[in-house]
């Protein structure tokens, strides 16, 4: 039996509340299909390391790190510590980066249970994939400022676009289009405005259309498709987005399901050289941290996903179904956490989703 | 008695059908209210025109169009044609920087009649105000592509933000929301993933915060933001956002008071140097265009929102009543066009609403 080895970062806020929940959840699982998980838990990439260290991570963590088979990550940020832009990108960002994580993989369905702020929709209404570039584009660290401090302040911040790292989310995109029932892929653009680099992500959409003659291909403007995803979220499948286009529509598309506390993501190096990593979307959430109410789903649902990765699918699936039986009990049934209408807390939710596992 | 002379640019697909509407309706409020106005038509800034003469625009398009005060624009776009990079930065987004409308103001009203998307939301849930920058940012013209063609090829973009051009917007944001009764100013920002010119658009939201301590300050991540549109429209008052942000959210706000066919949107120059120009939200629509059932509701508001530019507010009130006024009968009493769930033509609705001012 392989044992996979998996570094547990539960990071700020919430991270560090909802992560045992889904440590639960995934020993439970191993332990029905008789996997072999260790877990190994780090204190950095958290504001705490950062009050005690004065950086976010210690100076081996890409050696220390490399030796996992996958990061099971809860959240960071905690801005009155230290500014977002510098513990991002001292961590979370950092990890995709390095690790070459080019592909952030979010699905966004409407769960059994689960309302909707949208009418009238119903559980398999809304049920589309978002594959997000994850190392380049709008999210560069080049740039700076002239003049500083006077009124002709200029502020410079690049995009950078590359052939190859356009080119392997597409195809990495267009792959799974090509898998699902519906095969349709939508394309996430702004060419209309952003005049240079998103002219050039539509080429090259283009291009790799041609290779993928079964996969229904169409674009949408970002401020449309924006608007379409609560107009009409049944027209979606599989939506291929730059990083900045990426990360707000895997916030809304989660949003449309009726919560941010269930959506997963998974950052993932596809050639398997470096470890995936996998975390919830809801970030650290200051408001509701240290209650003890945060939705543990999220977490579980991103075990789900590594599981998948880690060549699981059956263990994968076990898992997510048993999410899906919970919730399907409602707020009256299951001890559901407020931001799905319920009473309950992170740990009787966690509880109850290992119970059915 | 003042004529105010205004410059009239139907422009591309729909923008040909709802123009008269809106025009029609101005005239009646204009004769109401012992207003004079006169209308120019012009042909350029449409893809007919480009056809015809290789441009968008004649080379003494500025010198004309400063002769008015201001532009009643249709919309501008048809890829079929001519690629919306070329369109658009050759007219509309020439217009807003040659004549510095650096406010593009746009209304998210849930208007009585009109059902949203969103679950239970009544009038007076959704009401707020976006206001975008509308002249630099994300959309410049700066950059390029390196190793074309070639495995290396690398494409460039700069985001570029001034000190004049971010503190002038946050003024007029800050302004808007002193002057409305709940006085609260949401900033949209990314300044987690976007580590330069965000960080700085947060350190002059910040700075201009101090200068109107009566106004309630909050500050949301551009995925969370786009989420609470969802989850929580009723959290907000005044939005401020950069040129894309602004343009999401304005596209996305209006989808959450039901369609975007209502939804106006100013591009203002509020020194008042060169013509501001005012045109809906929803763009050409190659997909209905030519079959006469796009809503003219969006280009009517615009009217309104003109007149109080042009220091008309009563009759600008007036004509927006006439609007609610024939809405609040619902498809069953008014000739609402499809997207409002009724069968009326663009000719038929605003006819209904011409009678009604
Ligand atoms: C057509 C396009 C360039 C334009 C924009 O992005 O500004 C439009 O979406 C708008 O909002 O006016
Ligand atoms: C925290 C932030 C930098 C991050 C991002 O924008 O990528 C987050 O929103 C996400 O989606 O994982």
């Amino acid at each position: 039996m392989t044992t996979h080895r998996i570094a547990v970062i539960p990071g700020d806020g919430i991270g560090k509340e909802v992560v045992p929940a889904g440590v639960s959840a995934l020993q439970a699982t191993a332990d029905r299909f008789g996997l072999s998980l260790e877990f190994d838990e780090f204190d950095f990439a958290s504001a705490d390391y950062w009050q005690k260290h004065g950086t976010m991570l210690p100076s081996d963590w890409e050696q220390t790190l490399r030796q996992y088979d996958a990061i099971f990550f809860g959240a960071v940020g905690w801005p009155s510590v230290v500014p977002d832009h510098v513990s991002l990108w001292g961590s979370l960002l950092q990890f995709r980066r390095t690790f070459d994580q080019y592909v952030n993989l979010r699905p966004c369905r409407l769960m059994p249970g689960v309302t909707s702020p949208l009418a009238g929709r119903e559980p398999g209404d809304i049920d589309f994939l978002v594959v997000r570039e994850n190392t380049e584009g709008e999210y560069s660290s080049v740039g700076g400022r002239i003049f500083e401090g006077t009124p002709r302040e200029t502020v410079l911040q690049e995009t950078v676009m590359t052939r190859v790292g356009v080119d392997r989310v597409l195809r990495f995109a267009f792959e799974q289009a090509a898998r699902r029932p519906k095969k349709h892929l939508t394309s996430a653009t702004k060419s209309n405005g952003i005049s240079i680099s998103m002219p050039y992500w539509d080429e090259r959409v283009a291009e790799m259309g041609s290779k993928f003659p079964d996969v229904r291909l169409d674009k949408f403007h970002i401020d449309a498709l924006a608007a379409q995803f609560v107009l009409h979220p049944e027209w979606f499948d599989v939506v291929v987005a730059s990083n900045l286009f990426g990360d707000i529509l895997s916030d809304l598309g989660p949003a449309c399901t009726g919560t941010l506390g269930i959506a997963p993501s998974a950052n993932i190096d596809p050639s398997r050289e470096a470890p995936s990593l996998f975390e919830p979307v809801h970030g650290s959430a200051p408001d509701i941290a240290g209650q003890g109410i945060a939705n543990p789903i999220g977490q579980i649902w991103c075990g789900s996903m590594m599981l998948d990765h880690l060549g699981h699918p059956e263990a994968a699936a076990h898992l997510l179904g048993a999410i899906e039986a919970v919730l399907a009990h409602g707020p009256a049934g299951a001890p559901l956490t407020p931001d799905l209408h319920g009473t309950g807390t992170t740990a009787e939710l966690g509880h109850a989703i290992t119970e059915c596992v």
